[in-house]
């Protein structure tokens, strides 16, 4: 039975639940974690449902700011020193992930036990143990009007993946990597792939490729 | 093994590579099938994995449409008439979803056997068998400087949802709902949930609550 919602009665339904309904309708959203440090060398980590995909030349990526919310350190950090890194997050620590969006004010790699690994020299700390990690430079930053969201466009300069779920096409298999996604706030999910699919084309069937 | 790419070697990899490479680093997307119409009546159904939370007072929800794609349609309808539908995908008919992204002459709905579906007088067509269904009216249209990705943001004036993914607490049971999430261009997968997890604070445990 389907149950219907007008705009007017989300405006008037309890705020926590308007809350969790609304950031849940869009779907699965992708998880990672991001790891930034200050220039006077706090480091911070924070979990993110909302990044995505810009372009491949030159290979970008976009991330979501809400308003006022616990994750200004993290942006903080990225406009004062441009660096940061994207780093999946796995089912043996999407727990630790989660509490790192605690209100600390030490370092959540401190506080969780969550490791920062350093490669390269890239200024950011990596998460110790994610199978896809990116390290990443602000490019652009817009504002929405409608209620100021922050949007950031960043250039991907390094990627760290295992080899183990990279195919040679250069897909990932993230049913093999482990990587987990999220619902709404709180709700962690792993893949169960049901296929990858042919190039659609008019008149031609669909061929399941795996 | 960690696989490591510079910038400089996925800009000089293979194009096809470097496309399904990047556009797969994000993880798991939403997916959902935006349905419109032009003003001359022909519809329009195309698969996006680029949908959003943007707030829920008022409830909104952001777009991103790559430049120069086959989506073009239906950014035109939504910028000619205003209206669009966003409907989940589930098992029963991902693999039609993944046509709608064929090069049709006709409308995707009469090429794939999709079913148009139209509530309380919403100009723009729903997918008939959809379990999570919202009517979005467009607010605000960007630009990125960077590529010219166009970013929507749309206010959800109707969602209609199966009762039987939804909870007391606003949120959906995405497993319940048979919910679809692709990654890359054509992988799809269903969830398998490992958790829903209580508020974090510092020095508090988490708790499972589902």
């Amino acid at each position: 039975m389907m149950k219907a919602f007008t705009k007017q009665s989300l405006l008037e339904a309890d705020s926590a639940f308007r809350r969790d309904f609304v950031n849940a309708l869009a779907g699965y959203k992708s998880l990672n974690l991001i790891g930034s440090k200050s220039h006077a060398g706090q480091t911070n980590l924070a979990p993110f449902s909302q990044v995505f995909h810009i372009g491949a030349s030159p290979p970008l990526v976009g991330i979501l700011f809400r308003p006022h919310t616990v994750e200004r350190h993290t942006l903080e950090n990225i406009l004062e020193t441009e660096y940061f890194t994207l780093n999946h997050v796995h089912e043996s620590f999407y727990q630790q992930a989660h509490q790192t969006a605690a209100s600390y004010k030490v370092s959540e790699f401190e506080a969780t036990g969550l490791k920062e690994s350093y490669k390269n020299d890239f200024f950011a700390p990596f998460v110790e143990g994610s199978r896809v990690q990116l390290a990443c430079k602000l490019v652009e930053k817009q504002t929405l009007q409608v209620n100021g969201t922050v949007f950031i466009i960043a250039s991907i300069e390094e990627v760290h993946v295992d080899a183990e779920g990279l195919r040679a096409d250069g897909s990932l298999d993230l049913e093999a990597l482990g990587t987990v996604t999220v619902s709404g706030l709180d709700e962690y999910y792993v893949g169960k792939r049901l296929a990858k699919l042919s190039y659609p084309k008019p008149g031609k069937d669909l061929e399941v490729l795996i």
